[in-house]
């Protein structure tokens, strides 16, 4: 591991401990991480200078003798802006560095790239015009639908049709402030260790249904990248030999059985009536059709398949399951525990975890506000912030 | 990562740079494998302790000035023993620290649980008599074809009906040295990682085919486990949804198409002469005989299907494929080719090496010796080796 990485993960690490446990000492970080003494003052001076936390002396009845100094996350830090390109659509979250969401709002997306940096530097200044709370912004994250290499090139985006486009060039040229660019299932998984269900699990695989189906390979307290950051793409495990062409340009995938398009058409074709979004398919669903109520059944069994290989290959303690199938669990879940019953071995399959995640029902555009502050609290450069407080 | 993990890697890493780079000095360990001088200069008074590694001085033409100390794996630093438990057969590899074979043997194998341990002690007893080398035994590594959990348990090892039975302990019980245990698919992917061509590939994934079909994950430098050390059953992907029941009570599983059982069935089905080994199999499709070839190139194509899911999933820069597989390439590869070119990321595709293991034609048994090593060398309590040279 580089230094550099090795400093990325021990300074998010501390970040987040102190965003979680406020008042903690540096004493209770370092025993609490395991990471150097050294190495923790060094990053909280870091923070420091960066206005990102508060030194106050804290003591109680619980901490005889003296005062012993506790950090804080700053209220008044600064704010970040999670944007999350869909097929369709771009949505925009505006956060605080504790995650909580102040503002959210959606924008239609006609899905040219020659456009969509000026079109998301438009949205996020009339987000942070209409939300209430001001301050200066510490970081943009952009997620993005398809496969992001180390350097910010988007290689393929199927549901956009975007091919080797510079992802993070682009926006970032539209900008005075670091942005952070990724995969919405590394945004979404990393949402997920931050602020979800999957706080201070360590491994966990993450899955996700929407306009595409991605995931996520959180391992040993970090995203596991692969050769070149494209490791996790669960929606291209194979379920179907000779099955439904997928956009990726193969067959068989999970994700043309899972994600909305495929949803959409086979619920089209079998009732004659198209569904023109996932909140319809849901309405219906809920409304008891029993077309959709068996598509989505299938759906289910597909993402059982793929689950089993997920839980054979890793035996992991947890697998998370968001996005779109997050709001479906009931429709979904029976199908997916009939194949896990069926295909899983039993003997890992006990040791799983298996959750459809809160967060993405509450809060579905969290990922790219933590590819942000997994940037501007990892202290990436060339990312550096000014070195002066708001 | 605990301080003992952490130790133990650091260990290996050393004892491996002392291996592949003879007369290294303590300098350039530091430099080649990023670990702390002072760690660095406290393992390897343990193997100087322990007898495992020589200092010398090194000079010559490139180095010119004082001698430097060079640091050598000790020849006579003594034995390991690897052990493979398979179906019909147990095999055994003596080797020195160096895993150069010295002698291997194959014994056949009822199966029984009750009298392995036995069965094993005298064949560890013969090979070491047959061995010309003599020297004492640093340790001995038992190969399972199971899932096997980090306390050494065998939780389920279905080509032999075993489940639940205490591994570690049964083999430890009969031998007075250090006895490691672990899965088959671990062993073989660690030698491939220490003798074969994985040698300073941090990542690859691992999948070898024999009398069951199994795996390992070789992420970041190391075997990742998951939750109790299971993951890596790369065997139990699914390929076939409602496809041939499998071993682990499932079906549809890589390993029925794979495994040497059920070529051996689909070839005597389709020819009415059923093989008895995979020798014969390999045999008759060298020997031009259609059904077994066309079987040969199903499975292949079977491989692909999960090659596949693997690359999507991993995005790894090598998949090496040993076991019986490896002496089959000829007959494999094609479809193996043919369904990754329909199937497998294209972008992904493409930064994947994929290997037939040569290690596995030429030495099959050194699972158990890198387990073995594993173990030795990692310098693991409670199998601390006694602190005097041989």
């Amino acid at each position: 591991m580089s230094k550099s990485y090795a400093r990325h993960l021990n300074a998010n690490a501390i970040f987040h401990r102190i965003r979680l446990e406020p008042n903690i000492s540096q004493r209770d970080i370092v025993a609490r991480t395991g990471i150097d003494k050294s190495v923790v003052s060094s990053i909280i001076n870091s923070f420091d200078e960066l206005g990102l936390v508060i030194r106050a002396p804290v003591s109680g009845p619980n901490r005889p003798g003296r005062p012993v100094e506790g950090l804080t996350i700053s209220p008044d830090s600064g704010l970040t802006v999670g944007v999350q390109i869909e097929a369709k659509r771009i949505g925009y979250v505006v956060a605080a560095l504790d995650g909580i969401p102040l503002l959210s709002k959606v924008q239609p997306f006609d899905g040219q790239f020659f456009s969509v940096a000026d079109l998301v530097r438009k949205g996020v200044a009339e987000v942070m015009e209409e939300c209430s709370r001001k301050g200066r912004i510490l970081g943009i994250g952009v997620s993005l639908p398809g496969l992001v290499t180390d350097a910010g090139v988007l290689l393929h985006a199927p549901v956009l049709g975007w091919r080797d486009v510079p992802a993070r060039d682009a926006f970032s040229d539209v900008f005075e402030v670091p942005v952070f660019v990724g995969n919405d299932g590394t945004g979404a998984a990393m949402a997920e260790h931050m602020f979800g269900e999957c706080v201070d699990v360590d491994d966990f695989i993450y899955l996700f249904s929407g306009s595409g189906v991605g995931g996520a390979l959180f391992l040993k307290g970090e995203i596991y990248q692969g050769a070149s950051g494209l490791a996790g793409e669960l929606g291209h495990i194979k379920v179907v030999p000779q099955g439904r062409f997928c956009t990726c340009g193969s067959s068989g995938c999970l994700s043309p059985y899972l994600a909305e398009s495929g949803l959409a058409e086979e619920i089209g074709r079998l009732s004659g009536d198209h569904p023109v979004s996932f909140e319809q398919i849901l309405q219906r669903a809920r409304a008891g059709d029993y077309v959709v109520r068996s598509v989505l059944d299938n759906a289910g069994g597909m993402l059982g398949i793929a689950v089993s290989s997920v839980i054979n290959t890793f035996n992991p303690p947890m697998v998370c399951l968001g996005g779109d199938m997050a709001n479906a669990e009931e429709f979904m879940r029976p199908a997916m525990e009939r194949e896990l019953q069926r295909l899983a071995h039993p003997s890992m399959s006990a040791q799983t975890r298996i959750i459809f995640s809160r967060l993405s029902t509450l809060n579905p555009y969290l990922g790219g506000v933590a590819l942000a502050l997994d940037g501007v609290t990892g202290l990436d450069s060339p990312h550096v912030l000014p070195k002066s407080r708001a």
